[in-house]
């Protein structure tokens, strides 16, 4: 669906060592969750309750900016660097977790909290995934 | 494999009048583009030839960074403004076909560059085709 | 105050023939009109009106993300490209009109959007000042 | 020069526990850090030693990312969550280390890097000073 895998491959020089099917799945739930947080918020602000919703709303908008920042860095080989990747995929996982509680809060009511929440929890357990093989590897 | 059409059908609002199926394959064009560009500019700084792809990976970040604000704005529909999306849209028309001219002049040579630029082009008809039904729909 | 000016000049290679000074107050404007419009949509989620405030946080939000592109495509002289550059300033005004549009309805009432507002004006004459200075210099 | 000051003081709600200067000027030198690394990646790609910048490029694009999404989560006051905010910093934190350590490497000769690599130090100093407040006034 997406071209994650396919310009991995396409690196010319050595890949940083990351489990590459654990890369390119926190590349894509990061893009998804990015994409899903800046819709949601918009859903929020457009509830007759939004003034209830502003935290949830600003949780997404954060989880969104640092899921970008993150694709972007998990995507570049050349410059790669151990303590960069690990202290941005662990400000992910804080924000998504941040949101999920926010969202799973109105899940029920709100569908797009429902969704939303739940593309931002699956991204969380991929940022714990890759951190946890970066550790197997070694620093 | 996205939240994309999901997200838009849980908006609780009324949406802006554009037709749904062109705006979830624009929305995801746009991602998709963005990421493979971020690759694309890295890919390019490790080939040996590195100095003459400059102006490549120039393109390919510039149309990262207008993909990553479109996906954005498409994303939104609380605060639909069609003369935003319109200029906006164009913009990553120009971007894409930018780094699509770029990259098809290495594409023989270098992998990244015929997947990039091949994100690229999709991408850029994904707006044109969006642009063409906001004007059949009129202003 | 920042490093716009002194960047630009230590760039190595030819420069695109835009006037220095008002490309960069464009690209210092369009700094300050991204983080002001995440600070005004901030503030508008958090006033009790913040339903009926919703489509100025989003429009407030688009501008924030175009705003951001557009420093990053002004800030790249290698890959210049007139077209790219012209449809990106062009979004840029849509945006920063369309949030000056909705922050001055409540501009007397709610003193971020009097201060974002303003930011977006200010955005919005620095972006046809340099298009208009592109004109001069032709195509 | 900016708005920053002028729109914390806006904000309607009751503002997070932080230093508000200290807030500020982290906020300033993420806006500056940010722009700063767009352009010496930028400069170090029209060098003819392109290939030999190539990881110096890559560090001034991860810290420029990482920069863009701590400016916009420190602007946010409604959904202030300390983790997040806490970890975003220390990702921003280590991306300007990374890129000040790489471009101290060719200060000497390349303005734009010492340019570029000042602007990420201090960047770094107002993250570390920004923490140590949050340490001060408790979790």
């Amino acid at each position: 669906m997406t071209d994650v895998a396919a310009m991995l491959n396409a690196y010319p020089g050595e890949r940083p060592q990351m489990d590459e099917d654990t890369l390119v799945i926190c590349i894509q739930e990061a893009l998804n969750c990015a994409q899903a947080c800046i819709a949601c918020a918009d859903a929020c602000s457009a509830e007759p309750s939004a003034a209830h919703l502003a935290r949830c709303a600003g949780a997404a908008l954060n989880c969104a900016d640092i899921a970008t920042a993150v694709v972007r860095v998990l995507s570049r080989s050349t410059s790669y660097n151990r303590d960069v990747t690990v202290t941005a995929l662990r400000a992910l996982d804080e924000a998504c977790r941040a949101c999920y509680g926010q969202c799973r809060e109105h899940a029920l009511e709100i569908e797009s909290c429902r969704i939303g929440g739940d593309a931002c929890r699956r991204c969380a357990q991929a940022c714990q995934r890759l951190l946890s093989r970066m550790d197997a590897v070694g620093s």
